[in-house]
């Protein structure tokens, strides 16, 4: 793939109003791939004073949608399950990593791992997404 | 239940950081149920321009958060799948419920359903919980 | 849809040497639902002496097949949750429903619930079909 | 762990009447894994010919139902997801492992994998139990 269109694409997923007002930043991206980080801030927490679990998913949700877009093919997200481990600290910043596990013409699926600094396993999550097969930049890749 | 024991609760829920940060209110509320609405704001768009994933997932995790809290025993959610079935559009209203399916001493299952407001299906969830078994207001409940 | 069509539809759908196997038999189906029945054999059991989830998926999966199939089109399952509920009695005679709560012209999504004789819930599940688009049987059908 | 209540458990889950009929062989087993095998017959196909999804889930349940039970304290399942990614061909071998991602006092989370004899992968699955910490031989374990 074309360097110059991955940074394109690295560029564009950075520009997410959502993941920008949680404070998600896009950390590593490479077709197939991505990483993304945020810092536990008091506005992530719910009424018990745990991180909601909307933000944690929301995180690993911006990393599966880097990934699955990565080839330059709009990907939508049909099915996902999540299974939520141990609870993340308040002061912890959470990394969260996708990986593509299969791709074909229409469909893939990915893995996603949510992990606090310590490496603690914070959540997983299997995603599956319906590849509607349009490219969104330039002529288009995989 | 006790009614001033309810409102408490529902007095609790109400009062969650992240949701307010995302405009999420809770709607209704009693044991076993909650209802909770988001306007779609800018915020909450991702890349392309649609709703984000996390913030559809946040929506239907608060009503799952309450609708699992409300007999007074804390509960942490384990498992959940979700099934997106369409985009919501970028102007609509969001509406999500969340109703108990099964509760046993340990353990609970719900149901919810995210829906515009002109009555679209947009996502599906099952969610399970494990009950930690502590009441978190007075002397706690069923 | 024409009923000759639906009739053989069924009985393919009947003709299943796993099914067989397990004595599942098909009792109702029309577009978009079917309906299953299983008596509990000492074959099902597991290790322990219960009901083996192996059975009790195969069930529900029997007429997740049979209803996301019902259009004449083939539909291949992608991703599946399922939540185990309450644990069959030995002797119990058990039945799946399939309903179809989303369909496009690509995708489906089916919700299936087991219930024994005296409606107890025994595991709900929600299907995804990713649909290939080929009818099975003559010109085809939805 | 004592070798002899290892070899005494994966005895236990080699004796299983689902499995049996299903041609399910336990290969593999020690404390939080277990690796299974089934060839593909006939009695495993579905109604278009291919093998059965009830087939294949049963495979990977018992691997499942092996390793969370490993430690000699029954868990039951009660949340699985599954994707599926490969349809066997007919004449496959195929082998499921489960292995153990999480474990506390009272939950578990296993990760299965099924594979056919080329390592194609066939499908992934979660699966959460929840440890009703009574030991099934002797005192128990861990």
């Amino acid at each position: 793939m074309d360097p110059n269109l991955v940074e394109e694409l690295k560029k564009m997923f950075s520009n997410d109003p959502f993941a920008k007002q949680l404070g998600i930043e896009l950390i590593e991206f490479s077709p197939g791939y991505a990483k993304v980080r945020m810092k536990v801030e008091n506005s992530h927490l719910n009424f018990f004073g745990f991180v909601h679990g909307g933000a944690i998913f929301s995180l690993l949700d911006q990393a599966f949608a880097a990934a699955s877009n990565s080839h330059n093919y709009s990907s939508v997200a049909i099915s996902m399950s999540v299974n939520f481990i141990n609870a993340p600290k308040k002061e912890a910043t959470l990394w969260a990593e996708a990986k593509e596990v299969d791709k074909s013409r229409k469909l893939g699926l990915y893995e996603m791992t949510v992990r606090d600094d310590e490496g603690a396993l914070i959540c997983r999550c299997d995603g599956r997404v319906y590849r509607i097969g349009k490219p969104f930049i330039g002529d288009g890749g995989a």
